[in-house]
């Protein structure tokens, strides 16, 4: 078995209103590339913040007395404060200017996914409002233009904690199920698998970030020849219900 | 850019003993696919943990009155317990039947990475004693055996906070460092990168899952194409510093 991750060069800068679907199939084209169906297209999130709008002009930005205070408390500009506390659903934790919140759509990520790189100064993006709702509009206008059958990720990268350094995970996805329930089948021993839920989206989208690197300028890339199970799927089927949580 | 991973079918039961290197050699050629300097070979820990030995019955366990009094408690059978007690260094959570220790080796995880899935039954397995040091023999056996310079990484299935499902992560790394820090390097707007460092063993881990699957036996993966930053490296850069983990 063998897969593919194919980097995809030459997308331009986005802007508000750009058609990614349309960039991404011309700049496949550009490489020489043909889509196939059954091919992973993962897309990282800050070029569909960009298309979808969700930049903000920190000037434009004034920030309530709670952000003030907790600006001056984390060494954070208050209207950065203001933008984070906006998104946030929930804060889990804040330590050492690290503010870890529960976004609305339930990812527990650092800044809740306010950032400012790869973005024009003077601005900070937002997470998609909704990011399964994004891969599935990409998804849909590949099949409208080309007739071909792709699955769609969004990706975003995230802390997570105990281990050092940042992953990228799944944040939106389309035509896939972004877990795999191994519960119930039985290894080469006859041994039952008890618990283990691969998380797929996830693994797929670490994989396509080792083509993008963060400097790159490569926001796009193709995964050819994994077999994943097709279906509806949502990204908030990968975030652990607080239920089941032990962390929260 | 393009990377590749190759599944690596065909190698066979691992005892006690056998010598990876050269099983996986067999199998590459077997294949009919060369090795090449720079391609990383990604491990499964099973079969290394099964190679070193680190398999115990569970008959021969002697569980400790702790050991009896933490199985009642949480429904295990309590020379399981006994067995996870000894991997862990501290016990990090306890609810619900789930146990996440902290291992010798400093990995946060459920059961302190002790396994019963993918070896004979009666037994259960545990995480090698110094994974980087099996993956630099592996890597070491290679350069030995084909004269060719290649990474090696042993990875394991791990939970993680906040999110459902598993993937698989970096336990062990030889020949290349696990994390890239892009702290201070500007991005194509130039804004300087303040936090991202990239735990690229982990998503070389997470990529070679998905060819390796859970029932598939292909516990050997090869990932081509991918210019990883060379030098000595160690699993242990991925484990956070309890000084700066806000979850422990």
């Amino acid at each position: 078995m063998k897969v593919e991750i194919i980097g995809v060069k030459g997308i331009p800068e986005v802007h508000r209103g750009s058609k990614l679907a349309e960039l991404i199939i011309d700049s496949i084209k550009k490489m020489g590339i043909e889509l196939q169906n059954g091919d992973i297209i993962v897309v990282t999130q800050k070029i569909v913040s960009k298309a979808e709008g969700r930049l903000i002009k920190i000037d434009e930005i004034i920030p309530s007395k709670l952000a003030i205070r907790m600006g001056r408390l984390f060494k954070k500009d208050p209207r950065l404060m203001e933008v984070i506390l906006n998104e946030a659903k929930r804060i889990v934790k804040m330590a050492r200017a690290i503010i870890i919140v529960e976004t609305k759509h339930g990812f527990i990520c650092a800044n809740g996914g306010v950032d400012q790189s790869n973005i024009p100064k003077g601005f900070v993006s937002l997470l998609p409002v909704n990011p399964d709702r994004s891969a599935k509009r990409i998804r849909d206008d590949i099949k409208r233009l080309l007739g071909i059958d792709v699955a769609v990720i969004i990706s975003d990268t995230f802390g997570r904690p105990w281990r050092e350094g940042h992953v990228d995970v799944a944040i939106g996805v389309a035509g896939l199920k972004p877990l795999i329930d191994y519960r119930g089948q039985k290894d080469t021993h006859g041994y039952e698998l008890k618990v283990t839920m691969m998380a797929i989206a996830d693994e797929l989208a670490s994989a396509a970030e080792l083509v993008m690197g963060k400097l790159n300028n490569i926001p796009v890339a193709i995964i050819r020849g994994y077999p994943y199970p097709k279906g509806e799927g949502s990204a908030r089927e990968l975030v652990r219900r607080a239920s089941k949580d032990l962390f929260r």
